[in-house]
């Protein structure tokens, strides 16, 4: 089956944003609520984030609980990493998650900003330049065999797409708008030229957008 | 979160067969045609016993791949390892699947009468007596910390919903009827006074009721 490159719940506004305008340290999905956002992922049992027994385990929580499913690394944007734009001003950042952060395998932050890599907990974090398909080798190359995780946000998403690599993608329309942001896209059907599309919506209001070749 | 026990991707007709009326050597699943029942899975790349590449990874894939997900053992009604009734003539029955089961870890069936363990690859069968609960307990013991599959027939998930030990129960209602045969339930209704219940259409044509507590 080889090692796919998934996107999984990734999260977008009715109209196609991942995150709103004006990211910040204090806001880092800007204008956007991520509360409101990921309400229905924050609602299931198997929620990477939670810390609380109990949840629900119906058709979202096989989203949530696929999160780790075959993952043997993730690539993700710098804007996904941190607040900062531009040269680092200093190593202390180490990302949004704490010590123990979710993904529990090599993560590929791509930037033109290159720092050294470090670890917390079980999750290395490298940081890489270089085109897609370079960045794809090097994470596939660590990933002991399974499938790559594309984590996000929209923009790198968008460069994946441009360079035709993705494999699968699951994206997780909520219903509420942003108007303005980092934007996913229009329309889930400009996907449709190459992909096979699936839309599912769930009785908690989000509409599950599946998406493979 | 504990070792739940769970039901996954069984197969029931509209009127709630899980399979037909006499069952046998050539016609395992009764007169109930499992090509059919079974379509939607079949379809899906992450079908256990897909045996070429391709395949669809939409919704129904979700289940289908979620067949191995955290589970580390397996509990199965006499009926469904094999088409023997009574005490056993030999032990040269080693089950449907060849000498590579789909399962991967231990597998407990459950029978009146006993038979010494074997091994087939990666798959040891254990054939218990005792009541749901005990039998329960010797699986968890083996699972290595995950969750329990009850794999089937419609008689031992019955068994085990009487006993109230079923943590979540996944059921792919097929557009079809049975008629008659060895049914799980008149209705999936039955279970709500016990279990949050969601109802999802696929694009297959196939129903997945998912019920968690």
């Amino acid at each position: 089956m080889g090692q796919l490159l998934r996107v999984q719940n990734f999260n977008v506004s009715r109209d196609g944003f991942g995150a709103g305008e004006n990211q910040s340290l204090e806001r880092p999905f800007g204008h956007a609520d991520p509360a409101e956002m990921f309400a229905w992922a924050g609602a299931t049992a198997s929620w990477p984030n939670r810390t609380e027994p109990g949840g629900t385990r119906g058709l979202d929580d096989y989203f949530t609980r696929d999160f780790h499913n075959n993952i043997g690394a993730e690539i993700m944007g710098r804007n996904k990493f941190g607040p900062q734009r531009g040269p680092w001003r200093d190593h202390d950042w180490r990302g949004w998650w704490g010590e123990e952060p979710p993904f529990h395998t090599p993560v590929f932050v791509v930037t033109h900003h290159l720092r050294p890599s470090f670890i917390l907990s079980d999750t290395t974090f490298h940081f890489v330049s270089g085109d897609p398909a370079d960045v794809l080798d090097q994470a596939r190359a660590v990933a002991d065999g399974k499938d790559v995780r594309l984590g996000g946000g929209a923009t790198i998403v968008r460069q994946f797409l441009d360079a035709d690599l993705i494999d699968t993608l699951h994206v997780a329309v909520s219903p509420l708008e942003l108007g303005r942001g980092s934007r996913l896209w229009e329309s889930p059907e400009e996907l449709e030229d190459r992909f096979e599309h699936e839309v599912v919506p769930s009785p908690s209001g989000v509409t599950h957008h599946l998406f493979w070749r």
